[in-house]
């Protein structure tokens, strides 16, 4: 009946782990419906190789990691770090068959990507810019948590701010982002939303920073300008500068934030089913640099304001599952995510063979 | 391979809730496989909604009631009683198709009621009598419980009191009820099982009812008058008389029972989901009216005897689905359950679009 | 799709308790898929019904034994040792097909063994040999436990004892065992993997055995001789003797173990569902016999290794379960556990319907 479709591209890269989860053990993970095994080697390199023994399927995660090589936790089998089996029990000589897959892998803006398509095509460079999360000029922190819904529903969300107003009234939510007017614009593979609200009271949440950061009470110019790149990764620039102050761009050029605190709320999301994900987040700031206790309280606070995305996304989930013929409409709001999501199937749309051409002759 | 059948008419008033249940804060429930939020208007009306928003289908009842509007707790969404949105964010005309469906629903005997089915047949009048649930002649109380099993189950045990002997043995069971004869007869809509047993000991629990409210210890008259009507309410009158003090009726007029107790055991029973389903029950008494602390053990008490049956009933509801073509024999004592059953089946009958004709015509 | 095929033979006798199990309570396990009630008759043997009453169903194990009949806790029917009803409520006529099944079953060698299949074939004869689990000249205990995995996974896992080198390797695994030659042999029903390693160290179990019991210090040549007995017997003759005591057999006639420790590892391992199975097994001595100190201590370290296995054993089942149509390649090291796996097929093979026959005629 409900014939299923691919929900993400393979070729792609996905953040699988902080930089910091990977060691000298074995850390087993699902990313896009692939069970993966993964180690750092002695020169500190990642390896990512599928978490299944060639021989009996025994998770390799449940084996043991001597210097570059897997041992499997059953029969001994082991593999390089390229997936290749090096030593069968009882046997001299190996069948020329005997790996795993290896996936490429790289270390970048403090998370591990991995690449679950096309070797040939896994191009670093194609990493998506996340350096706020490891640039001497920005402080912050971040977690990861696995959500039980498509991936696309946490791109929804983060597209689409609105929400805000009414997931976390009692932090960053206000009226005033319900309410301001937005512009949505988007590129071949990103799609951004740029949301100003000028003299506005701050929400509890900003008010704090700008006291504490610049001394300032009083009216705000506020920002949220959403940039979202194909297929997972949303990063926001967020903040709040006195009123007045020039904040906002003028005629192409950008303002003057001076008077003002500024955040990245940097996201990216990968699917681990077509039903969960796994959520990493942090949050970089360009002021009060040094505050360690400051670093602390904002990864906690935006843990506990993501919480609340959390049980949505996941009664949401629930919800399209009871209604799978179910038909959306959209909203003016919803701008912003419907471009996520075209540019996200674009991608997968690429990855399809193309459909047979039918030649149909009729006889003379 | 088995086609679903329908295991429930839809066109039917359905127990939702208790009066109680329902006030001035979002109350979700599954009532016939439909997820629905009910609320108390500001005027006391009960409306009930569908629980999903038409936007992206989060329940309604993770959002917030004002006055007599919900608002959904993620964009922000406002939905009337009447299950009309009449605010989105950020946009000035409304979506003439953005609404949720809005049930009718009656509040009577202290139940909530429901119409899962045709707006235009949902007749109040169509309520099943349970009026002893709130007749100032008799006293009581009731639970809810959620069981685990098909509502057709709970029926069939209603039916058939026999099993009193072997299920609840040390409180109403007892050798006379497995072995006293009974009458069935039927209605339309209704089924009824007669069970008179003449000049018995009484069971424990109706031994000391009897000495409470009479100071009477000796030989009784027993009595259980199972009325069903479909789909799913179940009314028993229960009771015990002095032996021969004329309670049984005779020549066709009711006998004399102010020598004796009666009670009403009063079930509704509405499906959840084919496998689950929401009871509703009640023990009315027309003895002892002012005694609080003899409703409350009463209620108690036939609470643990139900708990017997959920026991019994969530095992079957497992044994039926290990058996999915079992082919039933029936005996002399389901004599009740099957009249109730194809009342039962009349009705969903009822509900199936005819089959259509197939014209042959055949070429001259 | 994936034609679901039987996992094993039905014609074969399968341990379904311990003896001491069964005594006069009615004790419910699902046996190759069949769901059983097993009690002792007042004359102490074990009889074994279908457990699910005729008439609606219910666990028969839900209700009471009173001498040598069932009666049933819903409505009281009532079943003797045959599965045929000899009472129902409210009626003296019985309906002549008012049986459950009734399983062949025999008590030998410790164990209670039930045949799901015809009972015509069901030859007490067919019961493996585990004589060592009641001899005189032997000492031991066992223990079930119920594996979430397909009893042919555990068969592998007994017919390779490689892998005591990795799972176990703190206990009974060593580096010899993974390189030490063995021969395998089959016959009809049976298959046999015999390895000898010589002149080595023992390891930690068998070194602590061979010193208390014969206080001998030293190399060990040791021996695990590992017998499958078609569908799910495995009895296994490990020990370690002096070395060069002349314990390894010769010229065709077995060796002198008089220097020596024997233990026989005896599994038999039932299916319970396609994916699940329940493991007995014991472990039996021919040293210390008195010492009941010995034979705990024996019994729980057993438990302790197999716990070891059950872990590798159900994530293994997984990961079937998430490649099902994966391919697998043998190594050396499966020679056993292949023959194990043909003579198990062939057995299923047997009783299966001879495929038709299809006459193709050519028009002349």
């Amino acid at each position: 009946m409900n014939a299923q479709k691919s929900t993400f591209p393979l070729n792609a890269w996905y953040a699988a782990a902080y930089d910091v989860e990977v060691g000298r053990t074995l850390l087993a993970r699902t990313i896009c419906k692939q069970k993966v095994v993964m180690f750092r080697r002695t020169d500190g390199q990642v390896a990512v190789l599928e978490d299944a023994c060639w021989h009996r399927l025994l998770p390799l995660s449940m084996g043991t990691l001597n210097s570059d090589e897997v041992t499997c936790g059953y029969h001994g089998l082991v593999y390089n770090a390229q997936g290749r089996c090096t030593h069968m029990p009882s046997q001299e000589t190996l069948n020329p068959s005997a790996c795993v897959r290896a996936f490429p892998a790289v270390e970048k803006h403090r998370f591990v990507w991995i690449w679950p398509g096309d070797p040939a095509k896994a191009d670093p460079a194609l990493v998506p810019d996340m350096h706020w999360n490891d640039d001497a000029d920005w402080a912050g922190d971040g977690k990861l948590i696995t959500v039980k819904c498509d991936y696309r529903l946490v791109v929804d969300n983060l597209m689409d701010l609105t929400h805000e107003t009414f997931v976390h009234g009692s932090s960053i939510g206000q009226r005033a982002v319900a309410e301001a007017p937005f512009v949505a614009t988007h590129g071949d593979r990103t799609a951004t939303v740029t949301r100003w609200m000028e003299n506005i009271d701050a929400p509890p949440f900003w008010a704090g920073q700008i006291e504490h950061a610049r001394g300032y009470k009083g009216k705000v110019d506020r920002w949220q300008i959403i940039k979202f790149e194909a297929p997972c990764t949303v990063n926001i620039d967020v903040g709040v500068a006195e009123a007045g102050s020039g904040a906002p761009p003028k005629d192409g050029q950008s303002g003057d934030r001076s008077k003002g605190v500024n955040g990245f709320v940097l996201n990216t999301v990968t699917p681990e089913t077509d039903g969960s994900c796994h959520y990493f987040w942090a949050f970089a700031r360009n002021y009060c640099l040094g505050e360690q206790r400051l670093t602390h309280q904002l990864r906690e606070g935006v843990a506990g304001i993501f919480r609340e995305d959390e049980h949505v996304l996941e009664a949401q989930q629930i919800a399209i599952e009871e209604h799978p013929d179910h038909q959306f409409y959209n909203l003016n709001i919803d701008a912003g995510s419907l471009w996520a999501r075209r540019l996200i199937d674009r991608l997968i749309a690429l990855e399809k063979p193309p459909a047979p051409v039918i030649a149909i002759r009729r006889a003379a």
